[in-house]
């Protein structure tokens, strides 16, 4: 650091004594290469950290001061206090064997991106205070758009994350209804309101009936339409639903279909939900943010036939897309209608450019919006459309070994069809068919094999069946890392069953 | 970078055709140096640059390719494009003479910890999936509160920004009334609810209206009350409408007070406007989340009194904390209320620590949740408490200076009190008094001076006035910042005027 200028170790020690001011340059410089290495190293050494870290509810908490320090501390310290208190007090998402939830991974662009992001502070609230964060989240969102395959007239936005996107979307679904005059009059104070159903399936993610108690629409205003044997909703059923709450004085607007549920990965039948909402004139948003990104690899492509009939769709490029996280992306092919629920300009944000550049504030909840298109653009550079679709394909890949190794052996059961990167099942010893007992086994199954911290994984229920979920989706995972899981999976239950 | 290893340049430029797996370490370790002196030369040399960019709608987005490349590119060839397409698109946040809206400084430990933040890709949706990024969010979001020297059972979450945080507020306000069963039958379909009230300033944010219409509550369902001639919500005229409210059948249910209005920074009398709701029983919500940061300041402690008495209140470090965005806290008082409005526990989330752990999604609508505490740790030990504060004083300093030079020249008005770093005024030469012709005169001094980009104003209307807001707030604004941009305005007068 020398090298580049005059000594400065005194100010880099007394940096602490500046009263006014950022840290001076040269410490920013030092403790930046420095922590580029201690990444750097953290990367390439991830597999030597736990996955789950060996803490207790409060242990972070309690090592850390009850109060903040009056006076400034030197970075040589807090850093210090990153190794010592942070990390291992960490859930390792960047490990290999991470096999719990749906996986997000950082990949080395997209932290770049991130610093950058830090550094640079942007804030696209109106086209003016970002032109080039605006215009890049635009870009950024139609490139994936075409690499989704969805048609020219979806329009998309950048959200933190699935839950915000889909509360949006089911706002946008309420003003699509223009009778009620949803804006100004809202729906207290009237008697002319009967309640408004969404309806979705009951393999569908916590986020749409969260929705629907944030916006004061009530869970019991959500519909939770049966699955069929894969776990997709039923569209006769649908039919019949929407049929039965229009007979009793209800308003249906809105399906909420999923490509990809959380619990089994399970597909929707979008087509012929498309088919419904359209005859009945509903909002359909589907809930593809794990899924969709799928269909980047063109021979998956299907898995969104019938999405281009959607009238809105998120998907989450921080989830299978080697993007930190946060980044979920809105899509709607009915931006007219985003706007119009939550457009509202103040005086003081009006600019010069209001008629002709677009305010991305306009079209949703948040009026500050940072920088995160440059992650998905550095992203989408570095690995190139094939590089990401070559890196899903060996996901399914590997995926299909691990449901293989499954089906295999005797002692497991597959619970669900493998459309994507999770595989649900359960240990089934053959004499034990007691469904209390196989509950129970594999529950402390789970525990057993996180107790162990060096892989994680989650749980989900099918109906009444307690089913363990592993989900290969890391970028940095590769058929070693799912071959260890299993085997730590086979030990555990080995000892379990001695 | 070779010293460290064998040569890699081959592996470095032939990461494109790498087809899975992340970058190679040592190609991160290579970029990851050279951003490093990238973002130090940017930080050092921000005055460079000019703060508005010479750009037009659509000039970045038409810069870009219209579609992304099928294979994977080279970081030197995406850092080129950075430097070439989007720095001369962007607004500098970070430059020292960017005086518009309410600054955001993005200071040196808080850009280290988001690069930090971004590698580790914590997730804190569970106390399971972070443990660490859960407890620090609640220990830093404790040492600010105590800083602010708000009492201990306020309990507060990281949300991204104050539109989100005050939504969350009004939802938790809606959810305060017990008796509407609001969580599970919601607002429709029901002949019982009568029109649900929220007061407010007619000066407060517009985030206040956007969670109105967000929430189905409605525009028409926001009260916006008159203020004194300091801009400040007239306690009589609040009991006036909620009396005259409650006559004609409504419900009052909330009231958002402000601390430091976005025009022009005036406070609401917090302590009479409690008053009022505790007799009245209606949820009270402090927007302080730009003035609120002053009270880190021990003799300005004074401007969130009355605050221990509210039942909710936003601030944002993002704003005047020197903390990159986003990052904005709801503090509460009622933390149950807020659970019992969104928490909804999937089985796929249920862990074996949900009785002894706090799990932070569910307080909020995002389930998942980026490690920001981080950035927030990172600056509040860097600087210190009195480091904090001396800068802040610092910009209250400077922004009296700037007041002085207003009221020293008879060409210009001060139209409101200065308590903050926003001023507010307007170029008033003698003899010009017809006030459509003030207003333009100053909408033409503000467009001039914007033009120029080498500093940034934003405006506002004080009812139907055009006022000038001058903001000093950065991190790296100096006396002769503010002196330099009160110079390019004189100028910019002298050239209209001639």
């Amino acid at each position: 650091m020398k090298k580049k200028g005059p000594p400065v170790d005194h100010e880099v020690n007394a940096g602490v004594n500046v009263s006014v001011g950022d840290m001076p340059p040269e410490e920013f410089r030092k403790y930046g290469h420095q922590l580029v290495d201690w990444v750097a190293d953290y990367l390439q050494n991830i597999e030597r950290y736990p996955v789950l870290p060996n803490v207790l509810p409060g242990d972070v908490r309690r090592s850390l001061p009850a109060s903040p320090p009056e006076d400034g501390e030197t970075m040589d310290k807090i850093l210090a206090d990153v190794d010592r208190l942070i990390i291992p007090g960490m859930t390792h998402w960047n490990h290999p064997r991470f096999h719990a939830y749906f996986n997000s991974s950082a990949s080395s662009p997209g932290i770049l991106a991130e610093f950058l992001s830090a550094a640079l502070n942007g804030n696209a609230m109106v086209w003016q205070s970002g032109p080039a964060v605006t215009e890049l989240e635009e870009v950024t969102v139609d490139w994936l758009r075409q690499m989704l395959g969805l048609p020219a007239d979806f329009w998309g936005m950048i959200l933190d994350t699935a839950s915000t996107s889909t509360l949006h979307a089911v706002v946008a679904a309420r003003e699509s209804l223009a009778d009620l005059n949803m804006r100004e009059q809202g729906l207290t104070g009237r008697k002319d309101i009967p309640r408004l159903r969404l309806y979705t399936s009951e393999f569908a993610h916590s986020s749409v009936e969260k929705a629907m108690m944030t916006l004061g629409l009530g869970l019991g205003s959500v519909c939770k339409i049966p699955v069929d044997e894969q776990f997709r909703m039923r569209p006769d059923a649908l039919a019949e639903a929407i049929a039965r709450d229009r007979h009793s004085g209800m308003r249906p607007f809105c399906v909420v279909a999923t490509v990809g549920t959380t619990s089994v990965t399970s597909i929707d039948p979008i087509p012929a939900i498309a088919d419904i909402c359209e005859r009945e004139g509903l909002w359909l948003h589907v809930d593809a943010a794990y899924g969709g990104t799928a269909a980047i690899i063109p021979e998956m492509r299907s898995i969104l036939a019938g999405c281009e009939r959607a009238d809105s769709l998120v998907v989450n490029p921080h989830k299978w897309m080697f993007v930190p996280v946060d980044l979920s992306i809105l899509y709607t092919r009915r931006p007219k209608i985003l706007r119009q629920a939550f457009s509202l300009v103040p005086e003081y944000l009006r600019t010069a450019h209001d008629d002709v550049a677009r305010n991305l504030m306009d079209y949703g909840v948040p009026l500050g919006r940072r920088f995160r298109a440059l992650k998905l653009w550095f992203v989408l550079r570095y690995f190139g459309v094939n590089g990401l679709a070559n890196r899903l394909r060996e996901h399914l890949r590997i995926a299909q070994s691990f449901k293989s190794w499954i089906e295999a052996d005797p002692e497991f059961e597959l619970l669900a069809p493998v459309h994507f990167g999770a595989i649900c099942f359960r240990a089934h010893p053959p004499g034990v068919d007691d469904e209390n007992q196989l509950d129970s086994l594999n529950e402390r199954l789970l525990n057993a094999v996180n107790e162990r911290r060096d892989m994680f994984l989650s749980h989900t229920k099918l109906g009444r069946t307690y089913a363990l979920r592993m989900v290969i989706g890391h970028l940095r995972t590769e058929e070693v890392h799912a071959k260890k899981a299993w085997e730590l999976i086979l030990q555990e239950l080995k000892r379990l069953r001695v």
